[in-house]
């Protein structure tokens, strides 16, 4: 092997990404619709568009379920039928497994540069209708039979938001020596981790991606990437260790994995969703001005315009319209010991653009008016989590959303654990699932919602006594 | 237990089958649509509908795909958004798993009464829109919870002629004293495995349903079913051991699970399945007479109207629409040994009413156009299949398509055994699975077809030396 070992101390890596943002340029403007280049409101729907007909378009669908308090309505909604590529390369240096980074901005992102996996490109990017420079990495992905594939799954985006949108998630292992393009950085899964512990550093893309990894195919690498890292503190410590016993254990499941089938299945013949496409000009409850579209009780989200220029990009400027939340949201994860080992509390949740009626998604999930003067009882459990003593918190961040697609939007994620008294009987499209039995459905598509991926990626287990 | 052991040979069910076939009066009567009671064509799209809005209706779809050699069309499609039970109650009798299964004429039934699970109802049918009697043993599936759930799984119908449709299949184990009705009868997983490998005698929703056992929650009893019925030839008897090491050997498959996750994956990112609503009147290449709905090319299906006279149906007497096939056709599963296990050579199949893209086929699925007369080459294995030795298939039956719907429509399903000199190296959308992979996948959604399941069903796995 020529390529030198690329370690690099987390600190390293921080004051790297520190770096690239004094270094690019960025600038994002909000502008008129009518100052969008190659995207315009079809005539005779009013859905935006771009002029390709590719990429996305804001479009309207109408609504119907039994599900939840609100019954029948009809939205904007981002509608992109292709299946993109997030696409992370990976490679062995003296016996531990390195992930090849980039530190990537988006026009949405808050803070400009943040950890985007190796590829991410949906097939509009990597076809080059946009007559940019060709993606760099893309033909390890396209020639991956010349490599080992790690994980290769169908992921699912925000249902409340995309209608039905999936990505690849993939990660390939290359033994070949690769080039390390400027932007582009080595690290290891321990690390990435614990990036994900600090606030806005990991991109929403990175961390579905790493939440899939099931450590069936990474198990022997295991111990190597928390060589490098180890959770700091007493607390971390014991909720690693908890986390590790419950990937691990198959036997003390409060419920089998058959049960939690049946479950799921009980609930799907029970809520009905019927999604229809209305033309955008005709969604109720929205109006639109020169700068957005928003809902008249400014509770969901905007439809904006953005010029966008940013100096590191294959194409530098352009225009394109992203989605603004009303306010920030919160997505938390109740964890209590049963039966001696952890489980998830998760719930069953509808929401408009899911391909199949319902997803796993996390304990609470609020990302629709503002959660802390949502009224308490309103969202089962959220009082829980706003109110538990610090010393139950075991994770809290905030979180970006995927910054190609939504404006400056930052949710905080959190991971607490519930103590003794907490009740094991919950309502009925509420359920415990252990860590394995997440990662089992994990694997297969639409299981669990990107909420809840989002959390599973800030998951660290620890493997040994930390030295 | 006061209730009486309830085993019946196969020969004494074949014959209680006869009696029931004997007593029950049945007459189907093609007729003109204008003469359907309570089905109208919608004034505005054509479409065929119950005046209820329930049930199910005929509808156009417009289809575009990359898949196959026709890239878009237009066709008639059975949409019926309702999940309906298909059920079977279980019980213990004398240490021996007993199936509650029921003696049913469908409209569409070649030979009228076959071989039905315990309740077989639509939304529309046990919520009585049509204001007949109660379903039978529906209080069962009602409450669920009382009684312990054996299987649970949403599973498909024929995605080129349903619309995403679904049904709940379920098997529950009860231990209350249970009343056996007219047209029920307590038989064993054995006899009904052994009563699928004579022509038309299980209906389809029977052998979805059974198709589903995993044998993780039934291990314990499989010995006990098959003491009841055993393989007679030694041919059947090689095969059906051979079977059961592939259903338990996990070391030894050509791919891992994981392998075939990422094939379906990159399979679902290549072919593109758009489907859209279209008003029936608007579909081309079919036309409509007083009596069918038809295909110009006379290749897929028609569209009728029956008059239906059941003496032993809760409603006696009603019309409705049936599809009815143009000809016959096979499907087959080629199963060769490799690794020293069987591998069940699989298709992934892309049809226009899938759910998510395409789904895990047989080796052979030809229903449109008649197979014998489909010139050599044309479709993967198809000749292979056709021009074997009689030594090489392992199991060879008629089944009926579900009679609800299907107007005596009766399908080959084959299987096959290839020799060392078939070919392990197949086509790209092809894959080898032991039976172990294709259970694994059958639990989950909308993985393996109705016509892959119908062939997992004849099935038999031998435990023991017969006796």
């Amino acid at each position: 092997m020529t390529e030198q070992n690329p370690f690099n101390s987390t600190a390293d890596i921080l004051s790297w990404l520190r770096e690239r943002n004094n270094e690019v340029q960025v600038t994002i403007r909000k502008i008129r619709f009518s100052e969008l280049k190659q995207w315009h409101f079809a005539p005779d729907t009013g859905n935006l568009v771009h002029d390709s007909g590719k990429f996305f378009s804001i479009e309207g669908i109408h609504v119907k379920t039994n599900w939840g308090a609100v019954n029948e309505w009809t939205q904007p909604i981002i509608n992109q039928p292709e299946i993109g590529y997030l696409g992370i390369i990976t490679k062995i240096f003296d016996g531990v497994l390195y992930f090849l980074m980039q530190a990537k901005v988006e026009p949405g992102n808050i803070n400009n540069v943040q950890i985007s996996p190796t590829l991410q490109a949906t097939k509009s990017n990597y076809t080059q209708v946009h007559k940019g420079g060709k993606s760099l990495y893309l033909e390890y992905f396209i020639n991956q039979s010349e490599h080992t594939v790690l994980l290769d799954q169908l992921q699912s985006e925000q249902g409340a938001r995309f209608l039905k949108k999936r990505n690849r998630n993939i990660i390939l292992h290359v033994e070949d020596e690769i080039p390390v393009h400027d932007d582009f950085c080595w690290m290891t899964l321990g690390q990435i981790k614990k990036l994900i512990h600090t606030d806005n550093t990991v991109n929403m893309d990175t961390r579905t991606v790493i939440s899939g990894i099931s450590y069936g195919n990474f198990q022997s690498d295991v111990a190597d990437f928390y060589n490098s890292v180890s959770p700091d503190t007493g607390k971390e410590n014991t909720f690693s260790k908890g986390l590790l016993k419950s990937l691990i254990d198959c036997e003390n499941s409060l419920y089998s994995f058959d049960d939690i089938l049946s479950w799921l299945t009980q609930l799907k013949c029970e809520y009905e969703l019927v999604t229809d496409h209305v033309p955008l000009k005709y969604v109720t409850g929205w109006s639109r001005n020169d700068y957005e579209i928003y809902d008249e009780v400014q509770k969901y989200f905007k439809v904006i315009a953005v010029d966008v220029g940013i100096s590191s990009r294959e194409v530098q400027q352009w225009t394109q319209p992203l989605i603004e939340p009303a306010q920030e949201g919160i997505c938390a994860f109740i964890v209590k010991e049963i039966n001696g080992i952890y489980h998830f509390l998760i719930q069953a949740k509808v929401e408009c653009g899911n391909m199949d009626i319902l997803e796993i998604a996390p304990t609470v999930q609020c990302m629709t008016g503002n959660y802390k003067n949502t009224s308490k009882g309103n969202l089962p459990f959220l009082e829980y989590v706003l109110t538990c003593s610090p010393d139950q918190v075991c994770y809290s961040c905030y979180q970006s959303e995927e910054g190609g697609r939504f404006y400056q939007e930052q949710n905080k994620n959190v991971v607490i654990e519930a103590g003794n008294s907490f009740p094991v009987d919950i309502p009925n499209n509420y359920n415990w699932l252990t860590l394995n039995q997440l990662l089992a459905f994990l694997k297969f598509n639409n299981f669990l919602n990107i909420q809840a991926r989002s959390l599973v990626s800030s998951l660290i287990f620890c493997t040994h006594e930390p030295g």
